[in-house]
């Protein structure tokens, strides 16, 4: 049996019980009944897909990084020379991922899934699918297997880091042209209209906008995605670093492990998993609301809030990083504060 | 000249160009411009705030307990034995604020302004201006040199934390029936009806929310507080922790260190500060948008748009400490992350 599909089965919902069971819990520490709002509900998701009180002490963000063939269609601000260049800089701690990850206390795996240039760095783990995918717009971003394959590292790294200690996983990524490439995936499988899920990316002006639109209209014509079948979704309009995501996330609900998501690439590669294994979503924290307009389409298509809402479109995993200071403050709320017993304060009148 | 005179004289607007400098500096970062959203513009304004870089490492949270005399009018679900049962519980460290601040590394001062029941502990602050306030319902909660000394004391507190380091003021309250109070502030101030800035508070049911009401209409028509002089709207229906807290925001607003208003409570004071000196609006952060329908309105009346948005209706100051994550991960984005330049990547094509 494939790590894939071993990890598949491994997939369920939380015990139908244990959310109720984390209310009554808190329900006896010091404050008025849900007066913590969403942070108690963040709580019961915690303690319910963990089966124990929760903890987010060792988090680690999973900034993996990959070039993309629809480039060629100018969909982009940016050369796609900045791809290796940011692995560069993730690697020396200058990005913004790793100022948020110090203070979060989060490590950072970074990952090359198939960036074009040569990128070095002793810390750079190298699961390298190609030198960038095919261009959409014209056929499949890549074969079946290389889905596969890139899905299977995803699930090794978190897999490692999990049996390290890690606590809760954050999706982040790194990648030029990846917005396009995620708005054909969230369009592929919500059945969205292309101009609904697109957005400006790292800043195109209006003609660079209706390029992206028209290159996803392209991709979908061209490639038909099959919006039942994840691992078609994803090779034909995907990315290397989002199969490393799908595999990141596919782990996290496997091991019940909390997978924060960062942003609208991270929703992309949410959808995927979602496909694969629909409970995955028990694991899934929607960390913050992007900038980028698909982003909602994506999450309210897998039925997510979220938690932040500061009009971030940056990537690398920063809006999930963010999150993991609530996610810990949930944790430790459940598990630190004291009771209305224990303190000795009344309860209501 | 008293504390308060000076404090008032050296609240002024910031630097009218320090906004856009920095502005500047962040465009150099290596990410795509503006592309960290709401958390550039907070750091923009940190920066204007200091006149320099900014810095979120050593914060504190001023936790203000007093009792309020209009529980005779059946406000709360809980009895005022609880503010003095809670003063303890923060002494202890087993509180909601308690646990959220030792996450966010923020030392908790809880001072004692007015509570009626004997509170001890040498690390509580004694700063009594009585036991308890008079009941707004029936004429003026306190005297006008009352409402000054609780602003003077708060001020010292706070002029004392910053001359020790700090470089963030966080705003934290407990008292049963101060959202009444708060309700009542907001009403004077904006002049909303009450029915809009009355909420549930710690959970009434509706009859109890009818009496708040209520409460609050009987508390402008009987002591029509003067919606132009913020001493005469907090003497009349104002709370001594509220007094407190006017004062840790006037005085952060003169050192020019930020101030993170936690809910509703911190809402009304930050109005009231806004009446003595309108400057000091520049250094408000308002932390996140509370549960209680009133505090939009005290928040539009001030033009500050909230950053965090998770349903808390606590007080305590746990929205405030919440927010402390999300001021430092500005500030260290501004000072320690790489410059295109520095980290030899790319800008736009």
């Amino acid at each position: 049996m494939s790590s894939l599909a071993r990890t598949l089965e491994a997939i369920g919902p939380p015990p139908a019980e244990a959310a109720s069971a984390a209310q009554r819990h808190l329900d006896t520490l010091t404050k008025p009944p849900a007066s913590l709002g969403r942070l108690e509900m963040l709580a019961t998701r915690l303690v319910a897909l963990r089966g124990a009180p929760p903890s987010v002490e060792r988090p680690v963000v999973f900034t993996f990084a990959a070039d993309h063939g629809v480039v060629a269609e100018d969909v982009s601000a940016y050369p796609p020379s900045v791809t290796a260049q940011m692995v560069e800089n993730f690697l020396r701690g200058g990005a913004a991922v790793n100022v948020l990850a110090r203070q979060a206390g989060a490590r950072v795996v970074v990952a090359d899934f198939g960036v074009a240039s040569p990128v070095g760095g002793d810390d750079l783990v190298r699961c390298s699918l190609g030198a960038g995918t095919a261009n959409i717009a014209r056929g499949p971003a890549m074969t079946r297997a290389q889905a596969e394959r890139g899905i299977e590292a995803g699930i090794r790294l978190a897999d490692e880091a999990i049996a390290a200690g890690a606590d809760l996983v954050a999706t982040g990524e790194m990648g030029i042209g990846n917005t396009t490439t995620a708005a054909a995936i969230i369009a592929a499988v919500t059945g969205a209209p292309p101009a609904t899920v697109t957005g400006r990316g790292t800043g195109v002006d209006v003609a660079g906008w209706r390029r992206k639109v028209d290159v996803v209209h392209r991709a979908l014509a061209v490639n038909r995605p099959d919006a039942r079948d994840g691992l078609d979704v994803l090779a034909k309009v995907g990315g290397f670093e989002v199969a490393g995501l799908v595999g990141v996330i596919l782990a996290g609900a496997a091991r019940r492990v909390p997978v924060a998501l960062d942003g609208f690439i991270a929703g992309a590669a949410a959808l995927v998993a979602a496909l694969l294994a629909p409970d995955a979503v028990h694991a899934m924290f929607a960390a913050h609301r992007s900038a980028e307009p698909g982003h909602d389409v994506a999450l309210s298509h897998l039925r997510l809030v979220p938690y932040l809402d500061l009009a971030l479109r940056l990537g690398e995993g920063t809006g999930a990083v963010l999150f993991i200071h609530l996610a810990r403050a949930a944790a430790r709320i459940y598990t630190d504060m004291a009771t209305f017993k224990s303190a000795g304060v009344d309860g209501p009148a």
